[in-house]
């Protein structure tokens, strides 16, 4: 209907309504990871637009940015493609190759800077936020006696002061990177404890770069006010429960964490239950019992709940509640099977549920429980509202 | 340029560039008091857009909200009168009065309703955001022996579970409204310890709703998790010091109030001190010596630093700034004359203040404490940035 509205009379609907239907602030990308594709959904309207963004290359972990302007998004892909996303069109606005394999990417505090981290070649790529160029590439590397080897880089991330931090791989170093200064110089290069930096993760008023190391049950935390005081090491096992001491150990992606009231809420693989931080002091407080696996922990804006989804078929199409002044489970939700990501609308009134398995995204109501709204998509994952923009570290 | 540009070619431009430069996300609207106008500017941009909108009335205490989607802005005014902006056009989209003389608006949680607190009749207006139509009005009176008389109400905000939460000044009540059921029913009404409530704020979490009162060191905190409860009397005189028990008490604006951290500040006036109170407890912590008579206290994004302004002419022109880890003082900055308002961009790189009576909007970096835009205005005064539209309580 609008579409032929718009051939009869071109000119005067183009001059009279935008492009596209809807505000720009109530929109959402969702991946669709099995094309490739971004889907978009007006959270406000309760619609999914027409238009879908695709040619994007391989999507598993891409993550999405947002210019401060609300002009752009920028999505880092596995194939080293960035591609801006022009926010108000839903068109492609350009793209680059920074490597053959890039795995997360971040936006300087001003917004001027765009900082991707690599796997191949290793290093951090930034670029100009504007036209796309190249402005500084770091090869990362890694002394082992007389030779000096690549290194991975991972867990890109904007912390205040218009710093870029992320992590090596095989380097086993934290970089703190100033991307105020002409050359973009790595400020501090920390070591960690441990080897094998695999994720990383700040906390949500940018003061904490927390490190998981593969096949750890620690964490390294730096505390980026005080960088000259190194990194601490921090165990997530209850100490009032007992491992066997062979047992695998595997820790969930960094991001999955949710910071909220006085706690960081911390979800166990290999266990049923979500562990509980002190916010400052990283001291083990409990471990929460949970119906299965948790995968992700997401916090609402009130800092009141964190919402916990599940692996495993038995469990994954639930979502647990989390009192977070109670330090309890309060409720049970079946949304839909496979969840792969929640996030809640910026004031918290509701939460976008991805059920990867029965290719829906849902709107929960945050306040009634209720599912207000059910769209079909194709293989959905990631979840990306443009007010990351206006969040530290998103 | 552009203007006979459009004249020329009206379809094609119209169709390929919006009518107003640069991204609505980084917008910030100011209040010009004496031409009764807002101006725009845009801090990625750093510019002043051609645009102004004129006619608003009278714009003392206006405040601004935005709508979920960044398609409008709406700024209640001292004569009653409610304007929708247009964020992408700049210009005035509908009007409406719902009083004769309104003070503070908020917007539901869910986006669907704004809300009006009002001195004559006193009262309650709700709107629908999309139409602009009254759905509801709620008089606000008190009883006095036999009779029973208006009160004014002020105070308004939003808070979770699509609630609207408001105060009346001869009521001494707090209601609590249910903006997701038809009638917008009153689901609390919570009488307050002393009288005349005079003004209110909702911490960020939505969480807290403290209520001023006239003439008294003392404010009223009601839990919005637990209203069953009823409110805390909590006072703010700091209890190592002597006060002359006839000595006139004065109270600021409780927006002035900054939450960073574990603590509250609260600029106390008439007192060179900022107060630190416990943000949880709402126990007094001390309080910290400043150089002149506190008006406004902001704090970062990150949480790790509050921005004071103060009043009278020895003062008024600086900002002194707050380290919330150290409790201490940690600069002092000239910025301008009159500073009436300051507020930080998203991610906290840049603080933004109006100094009225040198008539600039100047553009601070937060983290070389660098002036590095100054923009003339006409008094400006208020500072609304579009990303209040994602944050609880504004």
């Amino acid at each position: 209907m609008r579409r032929r509205a718009r051939l009869l009379f071109p000119c005067l609907l183009l001059a009279a309504a935008p492009a596209v239907a809807g505000g720009i602030g109530s929109r959402v990308f969702v991946v669709e990871r099995e094309s490739q594709s971004l889907a978009v959904y007006d959270f406000m309207e309760r619609e999914l637009l027409r238009q879908r963004i695709g040619g994007l290359g391989n999507l598993r972990h891409a993550t999405m940015i947002f210019s401060p302007d609300l002009r752009y998004g920028y999505l880092a892909t596995r194939g080293g493609q960035v591609s801006r996303i022009d926010l108000a069109t839903l068109e492609r606005a350009g793209e680059v190759f920074t490597s053959k394999s890039s795995i997360d990417n971040a936006i300087s505090q001003d917004g001027r800077y765009i900082a991707t981290a690599e796997y191949a070649p290793g290093g951090v790529t930034i670029l100009d936020a504007q036209n796309l160029r190249v402005v500084k590439r770091h090869a990362a590397s890694v002394s082992r006696g007389d030779e000096t080897l690549p290194s991975r880089v991972t867990g890109i991330v904007d912390a205040p002061g218009n710093r870029f931090v992320c992590v090596l791989m095989e380097g086993a170093e934290i970089w703190v990177i100033d991307a105020s200064q002409p050359e973009f110089p790595i400020e501090h290069r920390i070591a960690t404890p441990q080897d094998m930096p695999y994720d990383a993760m700040i906390t949500p008023d940018g003061r904490f770069y927390v490190v998981g190391h593969l096949e750890s049950d620690r964490v390294s935390v730096l505390d980026l006010t005080q960088p000259e005081r190194g990194v601490r090491d921090v165990s997530l096992r209850d100490p009032s429960r007992s491992y066997a001491r062979e047992a695998p150990v595997k820790l969930p992606h960094l991001a999955s964490w949710a910071v909220a009231g006085r706690w960081i809420f911390v979800p166990l693989v290999g266990e049923k239950r979500l562990a509980v931080l002190d916010r400052e002091s990283f001291a083990f407080e409990r471990s929460l019992p949970l119906r299965g696996h948790p995968v992700y922990a997401v916090r609402s804006p009130t800092e009141r709940e964190v919402w916990v989804s599940f692996s495993g078929e038995a469990d994954d199409a639930y979502v647990q509640i989390v009192d977070t002044q109670a330090l309890a489970v309060t409720d049970t939700l079946r949304i839909g099977g496979r969840i792969y990501h929640m996030d809640f609308t910026p004031r918290g009134s509701h939460v976008l549920v991805s059920a990867n398995r029965e290719n829906k995204l849902v709107l929960v109501n945050a306040t009634t429980r209720q599912i207000e709204d059910v769209q079909e998509l194709n293989s959905p994952s990631g979840i990306f509202g443009v007010w990351r923009a206006f969040r530290i570290g998103l």
